[in-house]
């Protein structure tokens, strides 16, 4: 596709795959941000809008909930972790997890210490018999850090989706162990809209304990929700976060961000469309796979599509600017991300793409 | 003054005097962010907006600096401090410093422990004699925390500025005592248009090492800087803003907000909108001194005004709306803040009333 | 006095008046370590040495206690701390006291950053008026951290003891405040021994509600225990301890120690002769007043005495051998400190030397 | 074997295999303690026996080193590596090592927050190709811990010993990857006279830059001693050291044992002692191999055997009063700790009745 080709006034196709990251935000998000900006506010979560927040967050997980606004989802993470944990605590997740991998030991720094022991199972997700194991080993002796919490990725790191059962299951686990079970929501809304469920149902319905409820990915500029469904770790909450330097002094900004992405269900919607994006890309990408060397790979549960291209392909890809990460998990494989503002004609260019690269590689291979 | 002798369209009088951060942001602020909304921009830093920042503070500050953006003060002054003592150091810092008694400890939790050690002088200016008699108790002695690094505040939290001989005074002794100078520039822009001097001259000319370059007071709604002018400090800089969950992944949200702000000289005329609002407040409090039981305490340097009232006065401005801190500090003490979007009216308004309130305690008390 | 004076046999009067940590070990300690020496015994505290170590405690403070054994007092301290505090809370205690100034940061570093808030009193005694006002700044405040626990030292750096009133007038401010209390007591033989009170009656019964047990100072080589009332703090000691590097494998050697310390009285013994030595030290410093130059400062209530000579004498007595801090808390105070090896010729030799010295400065100055 | 069979005067066999920590102290060091105890002597490590220590291991490992002595082997180990990493460093380690099992979490204590990565490698012994790719993920990259330091474990948990190329191979890559290399001499002298090596050829000559040099489990009552060859590590480890409340006051009571412990090889003899009993045990179960059932797990190299037993085997052994661990690596695996109060005689006793159990094993299952 040439950019002659585009009507009048039309963007070009975005060519960034690499992350929901790479987005900006929604224009609702934008205009709730320059609405907060005028008159004065009482400061730290004190004024009207934050208050709101709270107020929509406990409508939409049907109770009530402790919010703590943050910045970013490390933040949340980490939060929620030491909240949940003693410096000698284990903090089971799968290897592939983002605190795992990501944060650059984020949740040993605010546990002061806390361990992340790493329990398997397939596609990202946390197996319950592998936690029941990991959560047995020395209870009790003084010698070894002790089981404390588990924390699972919703939509996984991978694309895929926990079911409800498949978290009931992991609560279960956690209940007996009598260990705490947290999500990290980074990609919340998409794993919802993925499900169908409520957010109820998602989480403390499923015996999930406190939740980083993102919204980054999703549509705002920098705002993650801590929402605590254990009310006993509330009351150090807000000490943690201020001490970390998380506490804003002009809340309603961040306030302002959350306020606007649960309206008009901004964030349904923006989820929606990431993950029909993503449905989109790889169906097409399936239909490739008559031309060889294409394979989808997993479940396209959410918004990020994992698949096997060939070298030539990948390559021409990148030539021509796309943006995605490959090689990184195994060679020859490529990871798309989407994002709500991810178009159906951003999707069908990178296809297009991929087809004539692939064709290419096929002559070649001739 | 009532709501129906404003001429039409006009804000009423802001009665917020708590503290600057209580205000929104500069319309360019919230143009800048939704102009940077649209698209698709590498995370984490790497994006065009974010170099454009660094750029500019380097220009600014007339050398090559390094520069990490984060959401909040507390985060810039934990993180600065953090790179320049071990956890058995010590943090020389006024009694009345924000990182002594407004941040929860964190400095102790960035650096795993280190200690703040009070230095004290008069208007929460440490004096440079006191900080050479702390910085050479028990050096080198293992049963004690060691010298490491002092943190002045500037403006201070008591709103006067240190001269640029007072900040190379300090400077001197941290040399003399082979410890870090850090600079807490929260009201960093109020400070330097009260001395009329250059970024340069009140920080690395005069012995600054590391300076949390604040914004959010001044017009931003959360962004900051970290500016390193001793370069030692910044190769271990982005993992532990990584690892406290400070790294924006849509960082040119931040870079949006400090663009904005270093754009046209928005944050000098900011400064100088505050600094004259409390000037013009400070003088006509002054001018009531004749009235008895007004007296203006310390000298008006920035944009905080600290002054004596008589309590009834006190009661009758908080049932008006205002809103100040008072008998906080010493009985009968009220701080007024004002900031970039303190009006001539909002200050002429609040006259009026300490006016009215202290002829009616006058009256009251013959 | 002349070596040649002295009988044979008999050893030259010890000198070292620095601290009681200069002293070694009681024979009885000596032997009970070398007795513990054969044979096998379980690990890490399940040997029978240590229960009757445990059981002896109980039966000393007339009542279950949770005990945990380790070799130094500033652990002893930091680990009893670090169960009474979140990070982000005060711990209480005197400008003078050894946590504040002795422990390299050993109470912030094992509470991850709690914060040590200085509360006067005279004599290195905390003041109940002012713990109060302390433990009343900004609670609740989460920019402030929060009233979490008070230390006190027993006896105090000072050489002086509280009284059973004292305690509990402490003790009733910290219920009041719902915080708990510390007792350091490095020295607690020695101020139970002058006071004449029961191990009981000078802790739990006054309201404190974890100690450390010091003996190291008194008559054993390395080894405190941590005596907890509060058996809230007990579940999470032992990981504590492991988690520090201060579980013994071979613990039945630092239980030999204190097992034999707490036979025969031989703690109180010990502490007796301290104490004794010191009173006489202090008589006789108290006689030479007449001499000019010399002034007993403070009670001498345990074994510490600090008292004011003049520079010549100070200069003469470290020529001839004796070791003692001087000069370092005022010009020409001095401190000597007395052990469970002090004896009466110790003493009357250094007696001797001062006066000789004062002597001499009387005649140099005429 | 019965009492009565026992010469007058002999000691029964010891039972205990469970560990090398279950033995006592050598008398040569009971005496060390003992004449220790006399006198006065400077605390703090600066006394005369301390100092004749540190020339001793000076002199032991060929070349200056820095001397610090703690009371545990986790203490010693959490210190070396909390000087060798920043908190957001990556801590190379053996699944099966002791820093990774069995301190507790210590070593993420002291560092604040290091992250321990397990490297794989046969017989407890990391593998240097494992290592050399552990160490190249994600370097540079603030979203994951870096790269710091490698901890292996001399002789290993397993029993086995590296032997002076993998050591320099693995030091190899840590030089590449400019990461330091701890060694937890837990059990140097057996891994040593395993060798048959110099210690300077078993560290620093073959790369290693800091030594736990354990002498706890070999025949002293608590005491280890690190070993600094890389002399940037020591200048802070004063205050690590006392900070971690490991900084003993009567620090001769710890250097007594060390210098019993070195002089006229005593630590060389205990290990032999305890290695040729290991060889013996070995032997004799390899011997039984005949009767089914028992095998010898991997090679006995230092003082400890692994060997596969009949589970009637193992339930006979303990109802006799054997101490071991059993059914802990792999069901039916047996592991036999010896130390250098283990004689002959124990070990025989030992084996005659593992012979009688697997022969009365053998005629249950015919």
């Amino acid at each position: 596709m040439d950019s002659s080709d585009r009507p009048q006034g039309a963007r070009a196709p975005a060519l960034g795959f690499t992350s929901d990251n790479i987005a900006g935000a929604s224009p609702e998000v934008v205009e709730a941000i320059a609405a907060s900006s005028a008159g004065q506010a009482s400061p730290y979560g004190a004024d009207d809008l934050t208050a709101r927040v709270e107020r929509k967050l406990s409508e939409i997980f049907e109770r009530e909930v402790d919010v703590f606004l943050v910045p970013t989802g490390t933040a949340a993470n980490a939060l929620c972790l030491s909240a949940m944990t003693p410096p000698w605590g284990n903090i089971y997740c799968h290897p592939a997890s983002h605190i795992n991998n990501d944060e650059c030991g984020a949740p040993a720094s605010f546990t002061n210490g806390a361990k992340l022991v790493a329990v398997d199972g397939q596609f990202a997700r946390m197996s319950p018999a592998s936690l029941r194991s990991a959560a047995r080993v020395k209870v009790g002796d003084v010698h070894s850090t002790q089981p404390s919490c588990a924390s699972i990725t919703q939509a996984t790191e991978e694309g895929g989706v926990y079911t409800l059962d498949e978290i009931g299951a992991l609560a279960e686990v956690c209940k007996a162990s009598s260990i705490k079970l947290h999500m990290d929501g980074s990609r919340f809304a998409n794993a919802l809209v993925s499900l169908g469920c409520s957010p109820a149902e998602m989480t403390w319905k499923a015996g999930v304990d406190a939740l980083s409820f993102g919204a980054t990915k999703n549509g705002v500029f920098a705002a993650e929700a801590i929402v605590l469904f254990d009310a006993s770790l509330a009351p150090e909450m807000g000490y943690r976060r201020k001490r970390a330097g998380h506490l804003f002094s002009k809340m309603r900004f961040l306030s302002a961000q959350i306020d606007a992405y649960l309206s008009d269900d901004l964030w349904l919607r923006n989820a929606r469309q990431a993950n029909d994006a993503a449905q989109r890309l790889s169906r097409g990408l399936a239909g490739l796979g008559g031309l060889g060397g294409v394979e989808v790979l997993g479940a396209t549960e959410a918004n990020i599509v994992f698949c096997r291209l060939p070298a030539t392909a990948i390559q021409a890809l990148l030539q021509a600017g796309f943006g995605f990460y490959h090689d990184r998990w195994e060679q020859n494989v490529v990871r798309f991300v989407t994002s709500f503002s991810t178009t159906i004609e951003d999707v069908d260019n990178l296809l297009a793409h991929v087809t004539r690269a692939v064709v290419a590689h096929q002559s070649g291979n001739r």
